[in-house]
């Protein structure tokens, strides 16, 4: 299944038929998914709205993602770090995950002796469920394949202590799921002060530990990533491990599985894992480039902004609100890369 | 593309190496989506769980969704009007939306016109942006097909008077775009009683109009699904005609276009629509038998609290709340057909 995830880096939603300087190759599904969830609207021939909201009336001259994201300065930016970066390699392409390890160290150093042992390389994307998740794993529960040096059992880390997490930047906006919620180096939380815990949001493209009933059943070799609307009941239900920054696409959209929860019932339709690794463990030239936005940085609040109220001649009503997992945060190609 | 949409109707979320008495040719995919919110967990062994769930200890014997509809009565369900009900049959299957004629009248009527006259058919999906919509409409805008009696303009019923809706049933549940939320007929609503306003909450598979900047400019010849996480920032800011209660996947699972906004950058890889139909159109044989869940039924009550606060051995946390967006209502086939 060829899926294109070519997204032009300046423009924040341009007209479909207007000649676009296009970047090719350029991988920055995250950015697409900010804008999307941000920036880009329902209709067709509004996308020229945006491009023309350049001089909008005073008062409302309201900044778009686009704009904000055009008038962000390097420093805005921090590129990915690649001890903390995989890259799932899958016949359509890669998938890039960041990894969170302020919120799960347990559970990604475990994954991380997988990946190094090659636990993962010709295993599959097992199951595909329509608006919840796609999941990858071993297919032969028969004759499982050997975890090696890897634990069996780690101790779930559904919440960790608040002391773990430096750089919480909090959203003012309401929630229902948790006391507090905000971002965390470009990572959607969750925080409860009362409990003095903090875990990471199942948001969109989060990627999660499957496990069985007991809190200690998951160990990495079994891996979700959210492709649906946000199932937030998971949060402190489950060790979730990072993002997906770019290739959401590959998991996205991939035909359902008919057998019960999005299960393939044909092996031939599973989607074979051709390797996972490190980014640290691939040369320079064949490492993915991106940077993502600093979620500690004034222009962050910026970029909230301007999703929360959008400005431009399309939008009729202003939410004065924005939600956790409708506030993603942008990552695009590194600029000097 | 082959997209499969066949799920069990009995079991909720049973363990995929189980022997399972499944029901070829149900397509009752909100069933697996209210499902996939509601009920499946995302590990794959825990599926089990639910199973075994029956006797669980007290005081903590909650139902899971599963057993809501399973100890539902058949009162509890409602048939789809079939003068209210769309078919969009695309190469690989048929989209059956849901119309919400109490929220967007004229939009809806013109609609209908377009349908009786044809215009649809021979168009195509031209549009599938990751987390986000997938749109279908006229590719050619420079000799676009005639709208022959349909209107060129409708007025935007992008909120409605209250007095519209006769069967709200409010979520208690905080939401952080409208004052109110709930259901009406099965559908997400949000409502500001002091504007005396409501209107249909953009949630996963809920179906509105494009439209260019002005208020008017929509007439439901472009038509989006919702194919994300809810974009609810569209909420009172463009008009929403229903829901797509079967088959989502043929729309959810389409490759993401390569263009800006998710456009198809090559005709070819547009779906092309085979046509849409009012279900009253067809003899009753060719018709989908479905029925959804009565929103002011009680057993609806319980189907939410149930995802509420989840039982069974594998949830460790209650979230004790649920999101509009991650309530629907669910939709099987019919008992009788």
């Amino acid at each position: 299944m060829q899926v294109s995830t070519v997204v032009t880096r300046q423009r924040a939603t341009p007209a479909p038929t207007l000649p676009l300087p296009l970047k090719p190759g350029a991988l920055t599904l995250a950015l697409a998914l900010a804008l999307a969830a941000g920036g880009a609207h329902a209709a067709r021939a509004n996308a020229a709205s945006e491009a023309r909201s350049a001089p909008a009336p005073a008062p409302a001259a309201k900044a778009s993602l686009g704009d904000v994201i055009k008038a962000s300065k390097p420093g805005d930016w921090r590129p990915l770090d690649p001890n903390n970066t995989l890259y799932l390699e899958l016949p359509g392409g890669r998938v890039v995950i960041e990894l969170a390890p302020d919120f799960a160290p347990n559970n990604i150093a475990n994954i991380k002796t997988l990946v190094q042992e090659r636990y993962y390389d010709g295993l599959a994307v097992l199951r595909s469920q329509d608006n919840f998740v796609a999941q990858w794993g071993d297919p032969d529960e028969k004759n499982p394949k050997p975890l090696k040096s890897a634990k069996a059992k780690v101790a779930g880390e559904f919440t960790v202590p608040m002391a773990n997490d430096k750089h919480f930047v909090r959203l003012p906006d309401r929630d229902g799921y948790a006391p507090l919620v905000g971002h965390s180096n470009g990572f959607p939380v969750g925080r409860d002060p009362k409990m003095r815990s903090t875990w990471l949001a199942h948001c969109y493209g989060m990627v999660g530990v499957g496990r069985d009933n007991d809190s200690d059943s998951g160990n990495g070799a079994e891996l979700y990533a959210v492709t649906g609307h946000a199932p937030r009941q998971l949060d402190r239900n489950i060790t979730v491990v990072g993002r997906v920054v770019a290739g959401m696409p590959l998991l996205s959209a991939l035909p359902r599985g008919a057998a019960p929860m999005g299960y393939y019932d044909k092996p031939e339709l599973r989607v074979p894992i051709k390797s996972v690794r490190l980014a640290a463990e691939l040369p320079e030239a064949e490492r993915s480039h991106l940077e993502v936005m600093r979620s500690d940085a004034p222009t962050y609040q910026a970029a909230v902004e301007a999703q929360r109220n959008r400005g431009g001649p399309w939008s009729k009503y202003a939410a004065g609100h924005i939600e956790l997992c409708n506030a993603p945060i942008p990552v695009r190609e590194q600029a000097d890369k």
